[in-house]
């Protein structure tokens, strides 16, 4: 059953006065650009001297001088833990989930994960993302909320094999069935078996043998800690990597979260199987989980994306920061100034994160025939000076922060409107949160 | 020579509709409050309802339901680097250092300081900084623009003992007389011999003595590299902390930007001569400079502030931002989510800086007496939700940046309205800005 939606509306509209950022293969900075959307797609980006007549007509949008950038692509959250933001901090991991964020989300309702995912779309279009990989439970009603919104995302129900697993699976394939492909495409699907430690093997065979009928790609956690690559070791005398190989999980499609306890033969292991991964940095200083290497996945040639993690342990989605983070925390591990440099940083959050969600040939770029899913920055701000076109690249990385986006559009219908959501009613959103959020934490 | 100024006037007012989180001793949280400022200083902060009846007709200042903090103190930076911002990044130190930035800086004049330090202004007030430590050269024209912007300073000139360095300290030792006390006393000044590695002993000696006489506060940078410290110990056989305290350098009040390579006996000697250091995680990140041994050095009572350093190695001048990578960067270095909590890393940018610049008694905290340096954060921004009383030193630690601010006071002097800069012509400062930026990069 596909879902129809009336909140998508596909816009017509010439971005005008913006230099853009393109991130395609060139990775091109275009000042003085022009950008022509067409049925909810890019039917032009480059300069605004060049710009085909038959375009010229379309509705103005004015860029104001503004930097343009693809909507940046969060590879792995928890959206509606955005309730439980500020909950719960600086508390050894397993004292923060066992006595705070489990007996919080027993309490959760279907409700509650609406207007936690409505919140976290609300943060997430504020600061420039403009799709999403989301794993959490009450997943329709995060569905809701992502069609009302209209946001982009992958959602996917997390599964463990405690309890009842065969009903936990059949009702994730249901899920998906109901909402792939929904919200005029722009809600895709996958399914989540959560970890290694939460799923037995006889379950993630069961995960894969229905993910192959349904052509579903996987949505996954692995070797995010020391203890879990410990337990896998004395468990099953392999590493989570090695274990999951060993099951078939890596003949299908992966979006593998954390990935920060590896060694060289685990990443060869992804590379050989095409392993995506979304490296989730905030979240793993703030858990204290360790350094993914990220720089010798990339050379290895793992596709490697950007993710925020849960607004539990991070504290927010804020994507731009998530790039700043990544590059500065290689830099200081390494001891090496010149790790993961900032155009590195930025690739990882559109193309490398559009790859983690196998949504590559639709968005992650700003390219002719891609989704018109594009964000506006504010250049006249003080944290993004000198403007000059050579350092916006390194401002957005190294300076800017989700506050500087001012536009964000996606399938070409505009979200946020020179800094205003349009789409979503914040006030309202700010009072269920606040009284759902203390009524959890009772 | 004590220099007036025009710009300064102590507001009277009284704000109200806001939850405070004093940083005093007690650290409370306080909703519903009202702060009253008289003469530029606070007269009263604490529950609406206990404002004395003497206060209660002053001009009121709507809240709004925002949270009032103490103005954050920037411990240590170079304002007017700001003019470097995203010119090189990404290069090992030497290479940045001696073909990027040393060159760029050989050419800066007195008009561009100014002109980079009026950026530097906007960008702090415009992210809730209300007072910073400022080591750079051409500061008169930095101290004017200090002035014009209406924001609090200690400032000194980097001096090295190369060339003429008796003229060096000569005209720093100018500079403090023409500018301690300045700008109705915002301005204070201190003497900055730069580093170990660029200061002689004997220049050292000179300049503990003419401190001494001028009862001057020194600023310098310490056990920054592991390279600094080798060839410190190479050429003395001594840390630079020991050579420091074997030159007598501790015997004056010390401010010490980094010491991020030091061991159990350095922190012993800073301990011993209450030696302050201002910490510089994003700095330290982005040059992968290594992580100073917070916890450890608060654990022996050293007294530790947080500071942005230029804007060529962070690269912005945002210390909620600082908070946050100081608290992430301690955990993951230590392999312990509970390291440097929340409300540490608060207190480090607001009482901790604020005695790293000898002004505990003046600012850093929300209290009757002290200075009205006062600060307001948006609530009703998606990345402070739940904005719950309770939650919201972890909001400010780990999920707002600095656009978040909404209001700024120096002095009871309104600097930021409602996101506006009052004080600064932030259209004319770009257009400075980018075309001195492009002169300097080419």
């Amino acid at each position: 059953m596909m879902k129809e939606s009336g909140t998508t509306a596909g816009g017509d509209l010439l971005i005008v006065d913006v230099t853009a950022i393109t991130m395609d293969a060139r990775g091109s900075v275009c000042p003085d650009a022009a950008i022509a959307v067409q049925g909810g797609e890019i039917a032009y980006v480059g300069p605004a001297r060049e710009l085909p007549a038959d375009l010229a007509g379309l509705p103005v949008y004015h860029g104001k001088g503004r930097v343009a950038i693809p909507g940046l692509v969060n590879a792995h959250t928890h959206a509606a833990m955005t309730l439980l933001r500020g909950y719960a901090d600086d508390l050894a991991l397993q004292e923060w989930l066992t006595t705070m964020i489990f007996p919080a989300e027993a309490k959760l309702t279907a409700e509650d994960v609406y207007w936690g995912t409505l919140l976290a779309c609300a943060e997430m279009i504020r600061s420039g993302t403009t799709c999403f990989a989301d794993m959490y439970f009450f997943m329709d009603a995060a569905a809701e909320a992502v069609d009302a919104s209209g946001i982009r995302a992958s959602l996917s129900v997390g599964m463990t094999s405690f309890g009842d697993a065969a009903q936990k699976l059949s009702d994730a394939l249901d899920f998906c069935r109901r909402w792939n492909g929904a919200a005029g495409g722009r809600i895709t699907t996958m399914l989540a078996p959560h970890a290694p430690y939460t799923c037995s093997p006889e379950f993630i065979g069961d995960v894969i043998a229905e993910a192959r009928r349904a052509e579903l790609c996987l949505h996954t956690h692995l070797s995010e800690t020391v203890r879990e690559v410990q337990q896998a070791q004395a468990e099953w005398g392999k590493s989570p990597i090695q274990h999951f190989e060993s099951l078939g999980v890596f003949e299908l499609p992966v979006l593998a979260a954390h990935c920060v306890v590896v060694d060289a033969q685990d990443i060869e292991i992804m590379a050989k199987h095409d392993v995506r991964v979304a490296h989730n940095p905030g979240s793993n200083m703030k858990l204290a989980s360790g350094v993914a290497p990220v720089p010798t996945m990339l050379s290895r040639g793992v596709v490697v994306g950007l993710g925020t993690d849960g607004a539990a342990s991070n504290n927010n989605l804020d994507m731009i920061e998530e790039m700043r983070f990544a590059g500065l925390l290689q830099k200081v591990h390494a001891g090496d100034p010149t790790a993961l440099p900032a155009g590195e940083c930025l690739r990882m959050a559109t193309m490398g994160s559009a790859r983690c969600l196998r949504l590559e040939s639709a968005i992650g770029s700003l390219e002719p025939g891609k989704k018109a899913d594009i964000v506006l920055l504010d250049l006249d701000m003080p944290n993004m000076e000198p403007a000059l076109p050579e350092r916006l690249v390194s401002h957005l990385v190294y300076s800017a922060c989700g506050l500087n986006v001012s536009t964000v559009l996606v399938d070409g219908r505009i979200l946020l409107d020179d800094g205003c959501l349009v789409t979503i009613d914040a006030e309202k959103v700010a009072r269920e949160i606040r009284r759902r959020a203390a009524s959890l934490a009772q």
